[in-house]
């Protein structure tokens, strides 16, 4: 299916245009063949629940390959999905990738120590790459992530969904155009209960605690919804050691943004407590979500003047979870400008480390 | 009316007993001259529009005297309280206080940095003080203050009325008793817009800017939300200079408050926006209100178990400002512990040095 020649030719037509007039085009020259191949790397809950059952209603997407070390996975979702044995692979196989023309895109949705070196032998492997967030664990694994994609020329996206949330775009829209007036205290707040025994609970498999897990979502939701980059930050952290769930990593981590605008970002991260919700205050009013950036059952809500209504946004065609895996293979066919790309999650990484040295080091950390 | 002796014998009885026992005794003891007299200090709007009609409900507690440097207010408010001429004082007769036995309490509702030396003279003259918040402009003239009161064997309470309101006591109350788990995260946001022109917004009338207004709502019920002082804090400030309101006091300044049992205090404080809210989260769901320390109009929420209610609190015999009134006569009639001492107004003003501090030196603060 992958037809590389052709693409080019379209990413260079599309080079300059607005996305949405090159859609038609791109599905007028790709025919019937205009679904790119995807390949799940990883059949952990994430993937199997929430991911894998989209593809039914992507318009330029398709599961055609699954990647698992467990033999008993990829007989069940290989049956579930109709991907041939062919088209399954043990991570022993994993660079046979490579060899599959049916596979466009590598969706990495493994422990999140395991992006940088599975994003990348994906690139190598002359693959697109979907790779789940947190990035990586580091600034240097994000950096080399995106070498490798820039060498193999081909696009690395990171799996921001909220970026394609109709409630959260709303939200973004509100801001920009002006609704709070000028902003002035964004909240963000996530957080969940960690359960023992959970991969994310073993730095060695996360690279960090609620931050790199859940706390992301309040860094991301802060600067989308700030339109801008934080110029200094301030953290603080508070883990119970004694906790078992916590012997190596944090369980929550507060830190505020300064923007230089003037907006500053109050944010959470918490594996010991629920939330999900942002605020975006002004001197005219504010929006606020709650839920936020859940799966489903997003709510908007906006005040001025005195007034709390609920906004009700309409359902779209694509939900946060198909948008998200439509959008890169439509860049890849039409030439629209990647959305949440690995620059994007490279910026949250830098601000991640920034926070963990804030907390560590108990002073605030200028992010010129 | 004043008539020291019978009250010291009954703070007497009334040291080691619950208040509420002695209230009886002490209106029967104190019979029909059972409210004490109150000189308010102060004419502006907080003292005209708020607490000067609130005597009316009062049951300890009986307006007998004003001080103003504008006589036309005097003219004004004696006549429509029936303050007679002989009660009325300039500030060039302030001392004169002492003289008169109808004054019981001085209640200063200045400026800010003229709370340390009009309570001041208040206890030298022999009389009990309330004393409005911020407590003063700095730790110095808190203990200078709190000298003052001991030295001249009178009380001193502070202003915070949000001790009295009854959907505030409740959440407290729910807190304390476990309703939301062990509490993870407290928000408390305080914030208005600062209108040009007034004396909040000049540093020697007010010390300080919106933190030491109305962000000391957020830090105050952080503290009386999680039941313990914090061990540090950091802080983020920003302010538009150039803007002429904040020529030399802050618009904006955000904290984070770390107590020792692990809850993490996100607080706002803002001249430029709106704010007035809190919300404690803990492993079990959460209390919040907003608005939450209103002069009317509270409302309190609760989340557990998915569902979010809106918690009717009846509406008590007395509101804020009545039971604030009330409450300093009541102690001094009946021995009851004091609310809202001195020493609260002194500890607030500890942490907003602090918070200063934080954000000027860009670090963290420990409170040790």
């Amino acid at each position: 299916m992958a037809d590389w020649n052709r693409r080019t030719v379209l990413q260079g037509i599309g080079a300059g245009f607005a996305g949405s007039a090159l859609i038609g085009q791109a599905q007028a020259q790709n025919g019937p063949k205009r679904k790119l191949g995807y390949a799940i790397v990883g059949l952990g809950s994430y993937a199997t629940r929430q991911i894998m059952p989209q593809f039914k209603n992507c318009e330029y997407a398709r599961l055609v390959a699954l990647v698992s070390g467990t033999p008993e996975k990829l007989e069940r979702y290989g049956a579930e999905y109709g991907v041939p044995r062919t088209h399954r692979y043990s991570y022993a196989d994993y660079d046979k990738l490579r060899n599959n023309p049916d596979i466009d895109v590598v969706y990495v949705v493994l422990p999140n120590s395991m992006h940088a070196e599975y994003s990348i032998r994906a690139s190598r492997a002359g693959k697109h790459v979907m790779c789940e967030k947190p990035m990586a664990v580091s600034v240097a694994e994000c950096q080399a992530m995106i070498e490798a994609a820039r060498a193999a020329n081909r696009k690395l996206m990171i799996g921001y969904r909220c970026h394609f949330e109709p409630h959260n775009l709303r939200s973004v829209e509100l801001v920009k155009t002006g609704f709070v007036g000028r902003p002035t205290l964004i909240t963000a707040e996530h957080g969940f209960f960690a359960q023992p025994g959970q991969w994310r609970l073993d730095r060695p498999m996360s690279g960090g605690g609620s931050l790199m897990d859940i706390g992301i979502y309040s860094l991301n939701a802060a600067r989308y919804l700030a339109g801008e980059e934080p110029m200094e930050l301030v953290a603080t952290e508070y883990t119970d050691r004694t906790d078992p769930r916590f012997r190596n990593v944090e369980d929550r981590i507060d830190f505020q943004l300064k923007f230089p605008s003037g907006v500053i970002a109050n944010c959470v991260s918490s594996y010991s407590s629920g939330h999900n919700a942002f605020r975006v205050t002004g001197t005219k009013g504010w929006v606020g979500m709650e839920p936020a950036t859940s799966y489903e059952g997003q709510k908007l809500f906006t005040r001025t003047g005195g007034d709390t209504e609920q906004v009700s946004v309409s359902t779209p065609r694509k939900n946060q979870f198909v948008a998200q895996l439509d959008h890169l293979p439509e860049s890849i066919l039409t030439g629209i400008p990647l959305r949440a790309s690995g620059e994007e999650g490279l910026r949250d990484m830098r601000l991640i480390e920034a926070i963990y040295r804030s907390a560590r080091e108990r002073r605030a950390v200028s992010l010129a």
